[in-house]
């Protein structure tokens, strides 16, 4: 029963356009889901606008929620560097909006994220996806965006969880 | 005398490790300083808490100094995706910050602040440095990246001021 702590984790998956996120309970080793979802941001609008839409959005979570910890997808650096740009703006957001709440905020690499939740780093997206929802049971998951931020929560929850047993 | 409108700007060099900024006052075509400085944070901290540490800073600069607009510096995209993510973080903080007040944030390109301070697109960094001097008479500049923010806040100034001359 391990005293019977339970942890509220957000997880998030960064991205200009879509931001996935997903907020889960860990009691020991038990994982529940509570709610995801993706946050949307306008292309069209400019693009101090559109991270103010997404930090919105983000303190809105964090507010309802008030989750425990946080935790967000390292992401892949892409080739074209105005792409790495983008998504580095929005990233900056979802690493700020958590810890300036004072919460901690984890950052884990992708393929960490894969070998926590299907057991090998270089899984693909589809059983990443699959193995979330065996892991929630019950889960309506809104989009690839939140299944990924489910992941990297779930991901925490383990890393948070074997932290627990070597102290 | 343009009915004495004056506009209250504040300029941001966007860095991970080292932020300028700059204030200037901008009345009609007469340009003042006001402050300028450098936001440093500390590289050995994780990264969620240099964005934290960034975003009070510049909250901190808004409240006190109540800017009309803001400008930000657009960056140069390193070859390194890992530099150019780190740079999109820290960018993505100095674009919010002011964002998130209400007012509005121009983005301008280093070969239209060379521009518009210098009057070439290729001008060095020394001769910018040396142009703010000159158009900020008086000015003490914190270091590099806070001559690069006034730089901004100047080419912003001369933007609004042939915005209002075109309408």
């Amino acid at each position: 029963m391990r005293g019977g702590i339970s942890l509220i984790i957000l997880g998030l998956d960064p991205g200009l356009g879509t931001t996935g996120w997903g907020v889960i309970v860990a009691e020991g080793n038990r994982l529940s889901h509570i709610a995801n979802g993706q946050i949307k941001t306008d292309s069209k609008a400019p693009l101090p606008e559109r991270l103010v839409t997404l930090d919105a959005a983000l303190t809105d979570l964090l507010l309802h929620y008030r989750p425990d910890g946080a935790a967000v997808e390292e992401v892949f650096v892409n080739v074209n560097p105005q792409s790495t740009l983008k998504l580095g703006q929005a990233r900056g957001i979802c690493l700020l909006a958590p810890a300036r709440t004072g919460i901690a905020v984890g950052e884990y690499a992708a393929r960490l994220v894969k070998k926590a939740v299907v057991g090998v780093g270089n899984a693909e997206k589809a059983q990443v996806h699959a193995m979330v929802s065996r892991l929630l049971p019950g889960v309506k998951i809104a989009g690839a965006d939140a299944a990924d931020a489910l992941a990297v929560a779930i991901t925490h929850a383990h890393h948070v969880a074997s932290a627990r047993r070597i102290f």
